[in-house]
Order: C-alpha cells, then structure tokens, then sequence
C-alpha cells in the first residue's frame, strides 16, 4: 500500500479520517506510523495528499492535509482478457490497475469456463481496483466493463475500437510477428488458458485486430500482462 | 505446462516413460490427452522432443520420440533478487525461469525479515524451477545461488559483475533515470517491499551499479520483473 484510498465523494476538508479496519492495520502494523509521521492518503477518483497524522484513535486514524500531489498518469492502453481463473483475477485485476491501464475489458471466450462467470469473486472486482490503485499511488480507477458473448464483442464492440494510430494488438503464442513493432495507444487482447482457438484469432484478424507474439517461451496470462506493458514502455 | 520434463539424466532411449503423479495427472485431467496424442516432454538439462503417447498405465504414460525440438533461448540476464516473501518466492522463481534468465541470485538486503532465511520453502526452490521450465517449454536450468550477506556480496560479487558492455542496473522507485537506457545484455538487481536503504543505494553505486527507475508507479516485485524483462526485451 502506497496510498491510503477514502471512498469515493469524501469531502476534502483540511482534517481527514481513516476508518477501514484493513488500512488501520496496514499502517499501524506494516508501515508502523505514528503521529508525526507522513503519510499519502488520496480519495478514489479525487485528488491524492501528502499527510501528516496527527492523532490515532481507536478506530480511527486523523490526518492532516500538507499538500496536493501529482497523480501518476495512466497508460494509453486498453486491456482485453478472456475472464481469468477466479483464483488469479485478483492479482490479474490488481497488476492491471497497477500498471495503469485506462481500460479493462473481460471477455468470454471458448477455452474460459462457464463457471467462472458464476465466481463470486466477480462482485468483488472494485476491491481489487482499490488494492491495485493503492499499490501504484494512484487515486483513479479504469474504467471495467464484462462481456459474456464473444462474437458480438469482436464484431461490435472491439472491431470500433481499431483506429490507425490506435491499433487492436491479439497476443497469441503461435504466430511469427514479434512485439518489436507494438506501439502505444493501443488495445491489448490476451486470451485465455490454452489461447484462442482458430475460429476466434480468424474473427480478430477479419475485424482489424493484428496478432503478435510474445517470443518463443509461453508465458502465463499473469506474467504475459506486465511483460507486454513493459515492452511498449519504449 | 507446456511440455513433461523427465529427471536430470534420464537416459534418452526411442520410448520414454512418465511416472510423476503430478504430470500423469495433468496430462490426463487438464490437457485430457490419450493414446496417439502428441506431447511436448523434455528431460531436465538435456534434450526436447515431440512425442506421441503409446501407452497409458495405472501409474505411467509411455511416450514415442518423434523428433528433437529446439529449446527456447535464455535471455542474457541475471536477476538479483532480495529474498521475497515465502507467500510468494514460488511465484517469482517460477516466473523467473519461465521468462528466461540464465541465473537467479538470491541476496540478503535490510528490509528482507531474517526470518525468510528459515523458510522451508527454500528447499523447494528446485521444485519451482522445473514448473517454470514447464511452463515456458524449455529444459535448461538456469543458475541459482543464495547469498545471505548483503556487503560482500555487493563487494566482492557484484562489482565483479560490472563490465562496460554488461551493465548492472539497481530498480529502484525513487530516482529520476527512468528504464530507457537499459540494455541487454545486464545484470538486473530488484530489492525487497519497502525497496533497498539509502546506505544499500549507495553501496551499489560505488561498486559500479546504476539505479534506474521503472516510472512513477510503484510495482510488487513479482510485477516488476517480467515489467522489466519486456522493457529490456526491445
């Protein structure tokens, strides 16, 4: 935790309270902060500060404002997912945030099971944003959208979103092109488990999207996902 | 898993037999293949082949030799880690591998809990080398080695490291050089949550390091490293 996220609409007033038990401890027992000390508290899609804490209670830490704080800028990237396993979303989410992505698109696709749409996880997708966007420093979310059906989010949705300057990436281990030619702003498209079957990388190319691959060793969605961004950090 | 990796050693002969309970019920459970199914298999440290599946016991899943497959290429990276977490040492080494450094080194730093040192986990770091080999498809190990003492090693191993056309770059988030100018091959140095002290820092400037930034967000080690293995990638 870099930064101590308020929930979203909390009054900006010089004096400002943290009331999450999970935050309370984190400073508390991890950064182990006591008043005096500083502290950078933001408020989710606000500004971001650099405190000072000036008195602990019970269940309840009191910061004072110093001073307003740049936010890191998000990266012009928009990331397509087929619906990870429910056991790694929450890292998947929260490294996306992290990284700064604006946009985060979840996708259905033929090789994702059926139940993972069913995960309760799903419903807890804003608590990773917030772990993710106090991990970077960050105070604004990207925005999330889910689409259970493939064909008519190729065909509608992502097939609108390839523009010349901005093009639709597709990263798929079994192809020749390399990312030595990915630039950003652009849309990334990362499949699941297994990748894409032939009938859908065909649908992603007839709709404008390019495939690439990411070299010749097969790397997880979780670590394909920070490899890729980085490549296009250049 | 992308390809079953057999025991160092295992004596390469026209049919080759699978008997880790781990990999027969992978094959059979996740990837679902039978009889006259082609597998990638590999034996650790030596050859990788096609295979076909001939047979399939109660305990082992007999496989033909078709013919020998290249194996992946190593990057030209060591990777200094101060030790993770035990929660996530598995993680990392894993990713390591897969994504292909040709040695990992585990150091000792100030914010690294003594207490990691005893972790039982570190006996199975072999056991995370060959997922991560699994995963990428390749068979070649790369070199791993602990050091449990922060100055000589920084000292006396290190500053050895340093050569004009083989840099040694320290992440570290609160400088102002950014990952631009890195180039591979390199030896790059990665430090514990909370990052390395200031005395540390400069430890590794007078011994011919440079620190360079991964941007204005701040990234989880086990984010970091394939960030910085696809930045480096260009």
């Amino acid at each position: 935790m870099n930064i101590v996220l308020l929930p979203k609409n909390t009054p900006v007033q010089p004096i400002l309270s943290i009331t999450e038990c999970r935050q309370i401890q984190h400073i508390q027992h991890q950064l182990k902060l006591g008043v005096g000390d500083t502290l950078k508290v933001g408020i989710r899609d606000g500004e971001r500060y650099l405190t000072e804490i000036i008195a602990l209670h019970a269940h309840a830490i009191d910061v004072k404002i110093l001073k307003t704080e740049n936010i890191p800028s998000k990266r012009a990237v928009t990331l397509v997912l087929a619906l990870p396993r429910p056991k790694v979303l929450r890292r998947i989410v929260m490294d996306a945030v992290t990284l700064g992505v604006e946009e985060l698109i979840l996708i259905h696709s033929y090789r994702v099971d059926k139940s993972y749409w069913q995960s309760p996880l799903l419903a807890q997708i804003e608590d990773y944003i917030t772990l993710g966007l106090e991990q970077a420093g960050d105070t604004i979310a990207p925005q999330v959208t889910l689409y259970k059906r493939f064909k008519p989010f190729v065909e509608d949705i992502l097939s609108a979103m390839v523009q010349p300057r901005r093009p639709v990436y597709v990263a798929h281990p079994y192809v020749n092109t390399t990312q030595h030619h990915m630039v950003e702003p652009c849309c990334l498209v990362i499949g699941p488990e297994g990748g894409f079957i032939a009938y859908e990388i065909e649908l992603f190319k007839t709709n404008g999207c390019q495939t690439v691959s990411l070299g010749n060793r097969i790397l997880r969605t979780e670590t394909a996902i920070p490899y890729i961004l980085g490549a296009l950090s250049i």
